[in-house]
């Protein structure tokens, strides 16, 4: 099973604002029993950011998105950004084919469409920026109420292959984008989960990714979806809100906490969870829960671990371990996908260093 | 790609009411700073009405729902009556195979159900008056909360082929169902996007429809699946909320904002977007996200104009707009349907021209 | 058809309790004008109880859970609790290959995971203790908002076949829970509906379950989906809130109000209709909504009777009725599971009859 590691968010900058910016609609209002400091939230957006991204080619026919040139990982950085914010991204295409930057949630002029239909798409060597805008809730002038950007969205090819980008999302073109609401809370970790046809975030089958968390640890999981198929993402004892952000906004909201959820090509979501709360330490599966893609591999852990560092029960040498491929089924032969990528890399407005990441570069 | 003209709504008879009529429930308080007027709202329903609909045969083996002979289309005829509105549909079946009127959503007694089961089946020739009650939310006796009958729903055929309509709905024997609820924002325009299987309101693939609206507009959108797969429905730059009107109602509102949603057969949900809000006039794909599907034709273009009604970078004659076959695919050579079919066509209480509409008959 | 009749929920114990426990969030403000007394409602949870479980091979392959030894029923018992509650399940594995016991929505030490991966799982003939708690919402000590455990959730195998229990799974270890709030509404009558690859609480084609209320019932559905498909769930005439409860919280909730529900497996939702509330009685259809499903006998009946017992239109013996196969498809030879099994039976705190049962064994 691939491991990695990945360390605590690290708040510069904006982060000591953000630790003040506590409003009441994910929060609440803070009871006078409170006898922990409350999580640090979202700052107010509104900053004007440059981002440099590049399109490369990885090994074993694989492609991918990154910050630096010999650094694309899949899936591609994580891209983070508040209501309000403007982000330039400079675009190059160092590949042989034609690729593009297509983007869900937030706002572009049709020039940033990355489609071939627009025409914003980057020949082989070319770049081209495409700009995202985002804006907070408010009124209209007619009084009506218009939603903010904030929300769990993604950004993938559009061109390579075919003129949906089929063929870049298959090789690895995607990743996570989080738009924050003044207010929200932050977390301790943010790990993208990218279910792309029958992979987990490309890798072989079997090869899922693991991921660490202490217990007390809020981690934020980014759940993307792609390619041709319909999936039940699952996680083994932790649960989530059915909203926006995953948590419920009090005891008022009638959303359903859920463990499972049906998602399709494209569909994005998030939410947190306190790691191992009322559960504790443990070596907790996540898999897709369509019998036939967990059995063919689409599971992977989430591994929670005590103060002390151990995981009970869990021994990563242990052959009785989830991801051995069953017993009457060889194992499959497609090639375990390179190592070394890096995997997600914040940029965006409060420079932190990113879960999963060896590597940090930062919008400017 | 079929190309369509719809026009702005004509509120008739009602509409002067239904002006009147904001409530807060959608549209919150209007604040003191409000610069424009208020959107129309829906209006009190209660009223009792008649339709006529006619099942027919159409060209290339389709068929379809028409309110005046001759005139059948796919989708049928938009149905949009208010909570409390009673509809009496005097129903005739003009072909040669039994077929029936079945609705999601309504109220109706089992005689209403569209069923072989219930003996609510129409033969050849003849005719039924199928009818539909509808009611507002409130308490029950016994003090619990019951929903109104508001929603975006659908009716189709329940006989032709099989049982449960499956031939029926194959050839076009569907329409969409909007109820409103007295304070509802009404639209200036209503489209239907009905994903069938592999098509788009039964158009051949790379046909899918293209629809109009210039920047500003408040662009309807019933969006409705049949048939036997799962689907990603997907708009370029624009966003709704996945709740009861696709519009938050307001700041508390915990509801999700998405650009997909996935969807299967029966699924019906709508929502309104203010074409080009945040991002301007321009080609907008909408299409499913599920790469094969999309590849193999289903998208479709929101053409947002400029005030002008120019629509910048697009030319229907550019042979690089998406909707031309992937390069290595041999375009399909299933027959393209009738393009003379009349789309939909709204009656109910509020008399007015329907989008995508050349002619309109009413219930009376 | 398999007809099974049920019986109205008979409250012990707790129950007298509970008819007090009426409380704002499921219920609202009850009005003066209201007529009728209050449905009852659930109480505060906070008990300990302990249960035996039982998993044993049935006719044509199939295996179950059951409470009692040879009383074993697809799906398995229907397990109720309370928020606070907790519930020792001693299992017993009386088959010849190792089985689990692995539970959806609650909280359980990884001891209790009922996986190979965490040594919880049990031998042929052996026994195994897997402890589930439960909590109510609440703040935290830093203020956030956490969610409480109520929920439709639901239990199943997780090592018979593979190490996902896809072999469990599919020939009939699964069964619902139910975790209430305190407050919440609790219905007459509770059925579960398990779409289980192509079968319905595996039956047979055509042979899927038929359900029996009176008009006025206060009927509870618990919907689970296993396997390997996805599935639209759908009943003809009634309609839920797509919330927690299946019920609206008020005036305010924005959910939307459907009749058709996208599931895959593992999903699981429950909710309240009000037997023929607005529509009257009638054999009102439920079925999977993707064509080739319903065609293939995915469809049962709820058949709603008026208080002197008859259901309009409805003849068991008329093979006009919508479980007859489609006339171009030879019946399948698929053998009709044994009709003995019980179905649900309830545990739990406040001891009741079941729906759908001939037998409960209790909690103690």
């Amino acid at each position: 099973m691939d491991r990695r590691s990945f360390n605590r968010r690290i708040l510069v900058g904006g982060g000591v604002a953000a630790a003040t910016g506590v409003t009441s609609l994910s929060l609440g209002t803070i009871e006078a029993s409170s006898a922990e400091p409350p999580p640090k939230t979202a700052p107010a957006g509104g900053v004007v950011r440059h981002l440099k991204l590049y399109a490369e080619k990885l090994t074993d026919g694989r492609m991918g998105y990154g910050l630096e040139k010999g650094k694309a990982s899949i899936p591609g950085p994580l891209i983070e950004i508040n209501e309000g914010d403007t982000l330039h991204i400079e675009f190059e295409n160092t590949m042989d084919v034609p690729a593009s930057l297509h983007v869900h949630g937030v706002d572009y002029d049709i020039a940033s469409d990355g489609t071939r239909l627009n025409k914003s798409i980057v020949e082989p060597g070319g770049t081209r920026t495409y700009t995202w805008r985002t804006h907070v809730p408010g009124r209209r002038k007619d009084g009506t109420w218009q939603p903010g950007s904030a929300g769990y969205w993604h950004y993938h090819d559009h061109v390579v292959g075919t003129d949906h980008g089929t063929g870049g999302i298959r090789k690895g073109l995607y990743g996570p984008v989080i738009v924050r609401r003044k207010g929200d809370i932050l977390p301790d970790k943010t790990i993208t989960i990218v279910f792309n046809d029958m992979t987990i975030n490309n890798k072989a089958a079997h090869e899922a990714p693991d991921f660490e968390a202490t217990v007390g640890d809020r981690l934020e999981v980014v759940m993307i979806t792609h390619g041709d198929f319909y999936h039940t993402f699952h996680i083994h004892g932790h649960r989530w809100a059915d909203n926006r952000t995953g948590l419920l906004t009090g005891p008022d909201d009638p959303s359903r906490v859920i463990d499972t959820k049906i998602v399709g090509p494209a569909d994005s979501f998030g939410f947190q969870v306190i790691a191992g709360e009322h559960v504790g330490a443990g070596a907790w599966m996540y898999h897709c829960h369509v019998q036939s893609h967990s059995d063919t591999g689409m599971a992977g852990l989430l591994l929670v671990a005590k103060a002390d560092g151990t995981v009970p029960g869990y021994d990563p040498h242990d052959m009785t371990t989830h991801d051995k491929p069953a017993q009457d089924k060889p194992a499959q032969d497609k090639p375990a996908p390179d190592k070394t990528a890096s995997g997600d890399t914040v940029p965006g407005k409060t420079a932190k260093e990113s879960a999963a990441h060896d590597t940090a570069a930062h919008g400017s």
